[in-house]
């Protein structure tokens, strides 16, 4: 769809929050994406190749066996009452102590970061968000009209003492973070910060919405509990079943402190009414038939190579003044280049060579701090493409290093 | 889920709109429904045996052989496009025109609803109404703080004079209206009439929102097209594939103007990306595969002689001082009884005897003017459980008029 014109009819009829609206930068630029021959290294999306399609044929058969009608009637707007146990265990295992009737359930975890915009934002409070932060959250926050302030981060997630200050000047709302391999740094807020971090907002009794989508895309490394498990009071915890089971079956959730998880209830309520149930009692299955124990793994071998091609392809190719995270697990590789270097020239120059990836400016809420960073998906592409890609890509940086 | 206390942590972090969210009062009524025994003429839910569960084993079938990986993966947000096209085809034996690239699906009609709010709704904006009203859709508009003016109806649906009156005497942002066997009342909004309230929107470059989610279930008497066939550019055209295939799929969709619909798919990227892939795929096999025109004949046998037995029942236990309507499809019948009756009363000696409806006054802005009248439900119980539950109301009701 094109933008509509200022002549069109009914635009005195607009509200006033949509001046605060805006379309995700990253999806507008995923249409060039979209040219044929492209290698897309944009993106934050799950290889086809991950979905356990043959599964899928008899999880629905079991569905409709064991649920019938109620896996496709009206249902409650907390969610399927099989699928809330089955994420309890689900949870369980990750560190988080939550009982089904503590869960809420919606349409993906970017309907849990709208809902919280709604209860929680009227214009012009102020959030706390990583720098950089994950674009669809602020897009979701946005359209209640917040202000924004930055936390530092470094390869280790956010820097605490930057999360003191910003909560000793600001009345901050809450504090929104991606806590294990960020998008879009790959980074992972280490075990003595998670400490650091718990013990701050219990201090002051700040509020943090952590957003845990990617925990269990590991390669390497040992498991980190979630930052919720420390300060379980202080914490909104949203994930979702996206990277580990489907996307296109919007399966997102939450676990909130009591009030808060009231009135997610209530404004879940006005808004949809109730999460898809059939998708709910897919999931439900794929967690209670052991289906999810299998495809886990088969998911982390078919990214950690993709990961490792990515890596030893940027050494290999990447001039010697760009620096990139090596994360041990996710979706994204995080660079920055020199100073000078305007990364969306090197989007443009890539993609005419058929190679494409997210100027990492638009993580920003001031661009300007962003210019020479980039994002790169290994997620999409199989081990050979992502060697093409990168060397197309270190040829085009080498390029803008000798102008 | 239990009320919050005042004494609850993060209170102080709540938005000014929370202080406009209610929960929707019938979803707490039917709470009590829940008990052993219980017959339930209240609620506005499909009956489990309308939905085609033997159909849906091969459909899944079909939509895993014939999309893959693209029925599981993050799609568009205006919707699938396969989706989208079969759509345009079912709305087009409406007498819809539409292109499948004007049609924006959401998670249930409920979302378009919120959505609509979220882009046309600033505080204190006035919405026009039909009083009586549906309930999600205020549930659906007060998270944005608007205020509401009634449009008088009667048998026929809204007075075209009452509109008028209101469109001149306030600036009404839209006007929200069931035209076809509307919720609560049943009523159908005439063939004159249709004719005459697009006259006075065209006129004034009013907006109209038309739900219709119940034209599909007609049991008598001849189909009527849409009002938004007689104003396309004036209305938001919205609808569900709740009543004829499945609720829990969660299948909403919309045909806005332009301006309104870019808007509408802006919001709806923040909020929740898109709507899930694997419903839709699953419903356009349904529409496409031809399975809708055999179930939607199945729907309607099922519940026509559901409705005779309770018209049939109320002319023979109901007090001559009540009047009723006959509608000609849908799944309500609406009661109105003589002054001085408090229909929440009835309910509650109703609910002593094991039959449950909704209170009529739950469906008014103001709740005064609809206290002695109620709203029940054929679709849900069988013919005979039906004769039993009239009955027992009749006998409640003889009882009230005898006090």
């Amino acid at each position: 769809m094109g933008w509509y014109t200022l002549s069109e009819p009914f635009e005195q009829l607009l509200s006033q929050r949509t001046s605060a609206m805006q379309r995700n930068p990253i999806r507008e630029i995923l249409r060039a994406v979209g040219q044929p021959g492209m290698i897309s290294l944009a993106g934050g999306i799950p290889a086809p190749e991950s979905f356990p399609i043959e599964e899928l044929y008899r999880i629905n058969e079991i569905v409709l066996d064991r649920y019938g009608a109620a896996a496709l009637q009206y249902d409650l707007t907390e969610g399927f009452a099989p699928f809330r146990e089955a994420l309890a265990g689900y949870l369980a295992k990750k560190g988080i102590d939550a009982k089904p009737e503590q869960l809420l359930v919606f349409n993906g975890s970017q309907s849990v970061l709208d809902t919280l915009g709604k209860v929680l934002i009227s214009p012009g409070d102020v959030i706390a968000l990583e720098s950089p932060s994950y674009l669809g959250a602020i897009s979701a926050f946005s359209s209640y009209q917040p202000e924004y302030v930055s936390i530092e981060t470094d390869d280790d997630g956010i820097i605490p003492k930057s999360l003191e200050r910003v909560l000793d000047q600001h009345a901050i709302k809450f504090v929104y973070l991606v806590t294990t391999f960020q998008n879009p740094t790959g980074s992972t807020l280490s075990l003595q910060r998670r400490h650091e971090i718990a013990a701050i907002v219990k201090e002051r009794n700040a509020l943090i919405v952590e957003d845990d989508p990617y925990s269990d895309l590991r390669y390497r490394g040992e498991a980190l509990p979630p930052l919720q498990s420390f300060a379980p009071e202080n914490t909104v915890y949203a994930s979702t079943l996206s990277k580990i089971f489907a996307p296109g079956l919007r399966l997102g959730f939450c676990l909130a402190p009591p009030l808060i998880s009231e009135w997610l209830y209530t404004a879940k309520q006005g808004a949809d009414l109730h999460s898809n149930t059939y998708a709910q009692a897919l999931a439900t299955e794929y967690i209670c038939g052991g289906f999810i124990e299998r495809q886990v793994p088969k998911i982390i071998e078919l990214y950690r190579p993709r990961q490792e091609a990515m890596l030893a392809a940027m050494e290999q190719h990447f001039p010697p003044e760009y620096r990139w995270t090596k994360p041990e697990g996710g979706m994204f590789i995080w660079v920055e280049g020199p100073p000078g270097v305007d990364a969306e020239q090197v989007y443009w120059k890539a993609v005419e060579r058929k190679v494409a990836f997210v100027p990492g400016k638009f993580f920003y809420i001031n661009p300007d701090d962003g210019l020479a960073t980039m994002r790169l998906n290994f997620t999409r592409a199989d081990e050979a493409t992502i060697e093409r890609a990168i060397a197309v890509l270190g040829k085009v940086l080498q390029e803008f290093g000798s102008d």
